[in-house]
């Protein structure tokens, strides 16, 4: 049994327990169908694979590769593709159930001329990003169908909700959101409803199936809002230098997503991150050749940096999982 | 010969006309040796070829992994890992010359330790990041030497200087910086007194060899220093969904390093990016399928997250150069 202070750092390990601990908490709340976890988040079969032990079978992905991977690995029984595309000849050409995310007659025309059978009429719902307008998703699913593809309902991602900390305004623009979900479904038919993240997992009503994928890991930013689940991601760094007034180790923003800013370091604040080191000032002392766990303001990013996953319980690594979805 | 258009998005670009500009200006102003180039800035040996065919047969690297791929690809000829290591086995295998800064008992052990030959003393010249303290500097020589280490002399990285966008301040702090270099190597001795960046490639007068690495392809924080270099490198994506205000195009926060802020685009205000999206909102018309350049704030993390490099003239892709010197 390899030991975690053995590992080369940095390192992106993932503690077992922590991710048990989340799957198994979703999975209570969500359980079979209800969730459509976003493999953005992790980009790792393997991971997939424990959350379909959990009794998910149904995905969601962000890329093409994404699509690919997961059928590969034996996942493809209900995949989404929640984006736009405007080559789906890869997705046609995957094995397995993919539907992809249609917005425009441009996207559903690409859908059909890349061989993808099913559809679901992607609606803007408050988030300025993909999405018809509301009004638009019952004139698109005719054109869809007019095009022989099988819309089998509506999404809407409530992005813009996620990171509200108070949690009644937070449920508030979910409701709002979810309310032009609804009105576009109305023009749209089909059976699923697809919206959703780990920050809407209990509040989103409308919902047939969320789509959250952060809760297996989280990150500190997520951790702002009192959910159930815990930061279970950290990359493991060493100490390679230690000044009078500061310490530097090895795990710079080449190792972590940076988008939601610097990481974080348990009795220590960070100063600055630089491509392959963090320089930050611990409370107490700190020695050359210590081990450091820095955790990731914004998983997702972080994970794609990185070609493995250690799954680590305490001082011991069970396993080490491929980072197998990375890439376009 | 395939055209630009015809990439699957995101897709790293990088301009030929504009790389070759960059890799001529700074080897007509700091010739062969004079230029240490780094690596990290770019993570592809091909480009680093390119580097070489210019006549800079030095390399600065900030990985073992980079230092590993170097000597793998025939440019071997004196690598420098301008980072600090505790274990340095791997450095210690590599067919080629090998040169690691150490600034502390324990990394100059484990340089000896590992089979490295050589080094040089990290002095701390003003960025709280590695390196010792100058006046430490003449006592670690003596303690590597005692380790039968040959002290090649020293490196000073003065990053704090490099985004200082008045030049004459600019100035003040490199020549402050080299002050506390030149200092350290009285204690030293040795040739090499090796430093310096992009933004100071032509005001460093205090190093014998200058780590420049941006140079080559630019990025929108070098950019406002008005340096000579021009910013190669791009990311190319596709607009997939339209709206009233704003359109989305497919390179998000996963194809770009986000530490200096949002991308650019052309002729658009940037609003944000996600995962796998940014979105912008464009001064004229915008279509679905239109192609757009996203340029990074910051070039090295945004390289490290593709695995090729497209270096296209005009339409036309001259060549797709694998980035291989990624991870750890």
């Amino acid at each position: 049994m390899r030991r975690i202070h053995e590992l080369q750092t940095p390192a992106l390990v993932v503690d077992g327990d922590v991710l048990e601990h989340n799957l198994r908490a979703m999975a209570e709340a969500l359980p079979g169908p209800r969730l459509r976890p976003h493999v953005k988040a992790h980009k790792c079969t393997a991971l997939a694979a424990r959350q379909a032990a959990h009794g998910h079978r149904s995905f969601t992905c962000a890329t093409i590769a994404e699509m690919e991977g997961m059928a590969r690995a034996g996942l493809g029984d209900d995949l989404l593709l929640a984006n736009e595309v405007l080559d789906a000849r890869r997705l046609g050409a995957i094995d397995g159930r993919v539907t992809v995310a249609v917005d425009s007659e441009e996207t559903i025309a690409a859908a059909a001329a890349g061989g993808v059978r099913e559809v679901l009429i992607d609606v803007n719902v408050g988030l300025p990003r993909c999405g018809c307008a509301p009004t638009e998703a019952g004139r698109l699913a005719d054109f869809a169908r007019a095009r022989g593809l099988l819309v089998r309902g509506v999404m809407g991602y409530e992005g813009h909700a996620m990171m509200i900390d108070e949690r009644a305004q937070r449920e508030a623009v979910v409701a709002e959101s979810m309310d032009r979900l609804l009105a576009a479904h109305a023009g749209v038919g089909g059976e699923v409803i697809s919206a959703g993240g780990t920050g809407s997992f209990d509040c989103n009503a409308a919902a047939t199936e969320i789509q959250a994928g952060s809760y297996a890991l989280m990150d500190t930013a997520y951790a702002k809002l009192a959910l159930p689940f815990r930061p279970a991601l950290f990359v493991l760094a060493t100490v390679i230098s230690v000044s009078e007034d500061f310490a530097v180790a090895d795990c710079g923003l080449k190792a972590l997503g940076m988008d939601h800013g610097d990481p974080s370091i348990d009795g220590a604040r960070v100063w600055f991150c630089s491509d392959e080191h963090v320089t930050f000032a611990a409370d107490g002392a700190v020695r050359i050749g210590d081990r450091v766990r820095v955790w990731p303001a914004h998983v997702d990013p972080t994970v794609a940096y990185h070609e493995h996953l250690h799954v680590a319980v305490g001082e011991e690594v069970l396993d080490t999982w491929p980072v197998d979805l990375r890439g376009w």
